[in-house]
């Protein structure tokens, strides 16, 4: 093997660690230091969302008797910090969640803000550590439409391997079309949230970012 | 395609192997050496059941126009490491979750290897990163019986704060009757895995828990 041949797998291999360092920064979130005050419930619920890279997402089930099957998936609101609050997904219908799906829409998301690292020593299923449900239709995203293009920049911003997923899986973009929100961020009943207060933008954090096709 | 082109093809291709095997075995030797072999897939769904100390829990909305509700819940199959395979949870009907089941028992409890920490750089949805999906029945346990006995035990081994909780709330055991097993540990389709296999006994790591009743 040829000096240069080495020099060139140094430097492949040196880009490849580089890399790898990078990536989980986008796959797994790093713990947010500006958590909401739990009396806004709005700004917990999109931080909650936005914070997270993955979740459950729950349709029912064609093959077991019509049960509740919650599959874990990656997701994804937006570009890091700047999540429009809809989650957006990319599935196959090789997996039975999506076959559900184009079965029967009804479907809900679940995202924890254990996993995030912000709930210190609590128990995961103690009222502060806050945990949503957005309840509503889970639909296909025509692949050709200005939404698409934002969602899949969403997804591949936060998941970067999703580009690579295998393309005869057909993986397809779907969205939560929310109907309804279940939050828990505090000691007492759910929080009243309701899907426009939800939806309401956000200041950004700072500039917009410039790589997202608008909608 | 020329010598110079092939063998820098084959370079790369070496260096790509190379690192794809380093980096799963450094995330995986960090956070836990017991992680089973993907091929065993009942040590591996009983070791991503009994590691995790919460799950989404899935039911059949009595409010929600009978949509699946997922619902984050601490669980806990066992005392840390002596886990028999059977979620158990305790739950209030000042919930949905509770409500919804002693309508429609059906339900599912979905559970990922993703905070864990196991899954080294993956992606949350890689299917290197292992999940699971117990699909059954969701029953109240008679708080009298052995097993409700049992359950609080496991429960309140790995929730310690569980045994204050507001006794005014009414907490109660539930369990779920596993009925169908969706584990994806691997690339390729779901692992075909019986309740029965995955329900057997594993051998003891050391000396049985002393503490335990007896079912």
């Amino acid at each position: 093997m040829g000096i240069k041949v080495l020099r060139r797998v140094s430097v492949v291999y040196l880009v490849l660690l580089f890399v790898s360092f990078l990536v989980p920064v986008h796959g797994r979130l790093l713990s947010s230091p500006n958590k909401p005050d739990p009396n806004n419930a709005a700004a917990t619920a999109r931080w909650l969302v936005t914070q997270n890279s993955w979740g459950v997402l729950n349709t029912i089930s064609i093959d077991l008797r019509g049960a509740p099957f919650g599959n874990v998936v990656s997701f994804s609101d937006g570009e890091p910090n700047y999540g429009r609050g809809i989650p957006y997904f990319y599935l196959t219908t090789l997996d039975p969640t999506a076959r559900n799906a184009l079965k029967d829409q009804r479907a809900s998301f679940t995202v924890s803000e254990y996993p995030l690292g912000t709930c210190g020593k609590t128990d995961p299923e103690n009222p502060t550590c806050a945990k949503i449900t957005l309840t509503g239709n889970l639909k296909l995203v025509d692949e050709k439409s200005k939404e698409a293009e934002y969602a899949r920049s969403a997804l591949f911003s936060k998941h970067p391997e999703m580009k690579d997923w295998p393309k005869d899986h057909s993986f397809q973009v779907f969205k939560l079309e929310i109907e309804n929100i279940f939050l828990v961020d505090w000691f007492g009943p759910a929080k009243p949230l309701s899907v426009a207060e939800y939806l309401k933008p956000r200041p950004s954090p700072s500039k917009p970012p410039t790589s997202f096709p608008p909608l």
